[in-house]
């Protein structure tokens, strides 16, 4: 059955790691839905997640080929139930008096914050899970988004497992 | 002089444009600081968000060597004083109770948010400005830092200007 996977995968934090890994999922066909890639607290290594839609097999045949890559140093599934995930959303909307006030209010129920303000445009900064990202994004549509910048997705595994086992 | 850039990049929503986008980097020598990848409110577009240090001249390469490329729709360089950015990370610390409140003060001063909560590990969330999370990371580090993931920059132009200038 097709679901979301999300994957952490550990890299060394070398020039050309970013395109060889995504270069992978674009030659097999493997469509990313989100991807992400920062420094870790090791310099010498890089920690990219990605989300992708597929089936078992296709889960399985994404690691092998991952653990292929020579600069991937550890690959690991994290399973919804069991993993914190988060995105961040900087989105701008349409400033006017008529619709300002279902703003403010929809912000102060989203926990998000005006983070910018100007006489054409509002800028709002939200973070959460997808879904909640996808609610707002929903809500505010009809008051006209200008533009957006998303993050995609992060995730760690609740509790003392790491994928950095070298750390533990 | 050398600094750090952000540019903005509007692309269509295809496979293998994240590829070619970080492969144009690594075969020009250019090197990528953080980079980040989402969907905007017009599925058929996505949204990349490159910070790189470099100088003018640089710069001036990176946007003409991106401008060439087929799927790239819009470049813009983001101007540090008016632009807002921000970071999500997620963070996972040692648990124990000798340090337990001197991370807890830390948590409330930053505003960030205990997440995950075990005996052996808290994992915390925290967004801002890069100078924002490398400060925190800073902070903590000394306690222990397990694991963290880092989403890369997102930025937009403060006011009503806008990447995506067919939605305005």
């Amino acid at each position: 059955m097709d679901k979301q996977y999300i994957i952490g995968v550990l890299v060394s934090n070398i020039s050309g790691v970013l395109s060889r890994v995504s270069g992978m999922f674009t030659r097999r066909g493997f469509n990313i839905n989100s991807l992400t890639v920062g420094e870790t607290e090791n310099s010498d290594f890089s920690r990219i997640t990605i989300a992708f839609h597929g089936d078992d097999e296709i889960k399985d045949r994404i690691i092998r080929q991952l653990d292929k890559l020579h600069d991937v140093k550890a690959v690991e599934v994290l399973e919804k139930h069991d993993t914190v995930t988060r995105e961040l959303l900087l989105i701008k909307v349409r400033n006017n008096s008529e619709i300002r006030q279902d703003i403010m209010t929809a912000v102060e129920i989203f926990r998000s914050k005006i983070v910018d303000y100007s006489p054409e445009a509002l800028t709002i900064e939200i973070t959460g899970e997808t879904t909640k990202i996808d609610a707002f994004i929903e809500l505010v549509k009809p008051y006209g988004i200008m533009e957006m910048c998303r993050t995609g997705i992060v995730a760690v595994e609740r509790g003392g497992n790491c994928l950095n086992s070298m750390n533990n």
